[in-house]
């Protein structure tokens, strides 16, 4: 039985203030709970219905976690989802998501200039680990990674990605001066043809927010600038492609050239 | 002003059955009511704030449109948006809608077999849009088109791309008896390197839902099974993409390859 005041506590997990004091977050739905026992995430409360309760992934579980079985009410209360599903467990949330170092990646990595909508993040970051980038930084009003939004649209990518949160305009500049023969690509809409484009699997792709795109001073401190062509009959400026399907193209794109 | 009548028949638009009843939905936003002027929709009411009650696109309306000015609160109390905008319209639901004939595009076009997020519904019209396909047909189950958050989603792409919804393997069925040289094209987890694939600009894509993918009935009906390769390090059987991105990717390199 969960008590009240642990009610209380994962309710009030849905606002950014308090996951940030009480550094936890709720992990919601089967799917998510089982990825969630292969990373390296702290588990501190599952909260389980009586038909999972004696689930084999259970069974090794370290004393540490506190283990609740939950009526299906309960489980309501506490849920962000129209349809609560019967495991849930509290996280704490990695010490590398409060550390103020961050260290440039290998590999390709991902920023994203103050992505506003939950969904596209969390998609952003499921399609980035599909495509095998580990590391998305943002610029700090990109909205919360612990969102219940943005945790279940990454369908369980948020456990292998690094996403980190600092001032952008100041990582890239220095990053540039540390790699000054690694690509800064700016996705904007006057930008060379992708298609007609190949990168190294290094450096920085950078895509910006919903309706305003990258900042001025981010483009300026790009090396490379470029688009998805239209392929539409008519020409209308109005259309645009939404962020996370521009990411994806770009990054399958960037790969498959690698690939070939 | 708007009446307590007009408020309560705006606000039962969010409910499909009486969309369909009144055959009517609602438009929000000043992007989106722009490009309904553009559009061959017919436009029944226009709800404004009194900041552009005096913008030009209003200027040469027809007599037959009813123009509401609305305060901030009446804004409110119809719009299902977070921030109510200064632009709404009231829009008839076009005959091609309800029409149970569909003719085959000449093009490529996009068979979507229960999509049930309205994000992803909406969001793969946009890039349908973008890519030049002007047909998507849904299976019976998918999620309604006039759903709000669907029409938020397209960017205004509704007005330009058709969708219909039928029971689809029937569709697919009739379509094979009378193009048999055109391409089935499945999305699947299993099929052949889309970055390895060419088609014609002809045919159907099938996307599946969003958990179940494609039913079998419908893979059968295929000519090609594609799947698009993972690059990331480990292997991970529960990844997948997203339904949205997954349709952007193959678009994009469907056209990509037609155009090279």
């Amino acid at each position: 039985m969960l008590s009240k005041n642990k009610i209380k506590f994962i309710q009030a997990l849905s606002d950014k203030k308090n996951r940030l004091e009480s550094r936890s977050f709720l992990i919601e739905g089967e799917k998510m709970v089982r990825e969630l026992f292969q990373s390296g995430f702290n588990i501190q409360t599952l909260i389980i219905s009586a038909k999972f309760i004696n689930d084999p992934i259970f069974a090794g579980i370290s004393s540490n976690v506190e283990i609740i079985e939950a009526s299906e009410n309960e489980l309501e209360r506490i849920s962000t989802q129209k349809t609560p599903q019967g495991m849930m467990a509290v996280v704490s949330i990695p010490d590398y998501y409060f550390s103020d170092k961050i260290s440039f990646s290998k590999n390709l990595e991902i920023a994203l200039y103050d992505i506003q909508d939950p969904g596209n993040l969390g998609t952003i970051i499921r399609t980035a680990d599909w495509f095998g980038v580990n590391q998305i930084v943002c610029h700090k009003q990109t909205v919360d990674l612990f969102n219940p939004k943005v945790i279940q649209s990454t369908m369980g990518a948020i456990f292998r990605v690094h996403v980190k949160y600092t001032d952008l305009p100041q990582y890239i500049a220095e990053f540039r001066k540390k790699n000054d023969s690694k690509p800064v690509i700016a996705a904007v809409l006057d930008g060379k043809d992708i298609y007609k484009t190949t990168f190294l699997e290094q450096g920085i792709l950078m895509m910006g927010n919903e309706s305003k795109g990258l900042s001025g001073e981010l483009i300026k401190l790009a090396t490379h600038k470029i688009s998805i062509p239209r392929f539409g009959s008519t020409v209308q400026q109005t259309e645009s492609l939404n962020v996370a399907v521009a990411t994806a193209i770009i990054l399958s794109e960037l790969k498959r050239k690698l690939k070939s």
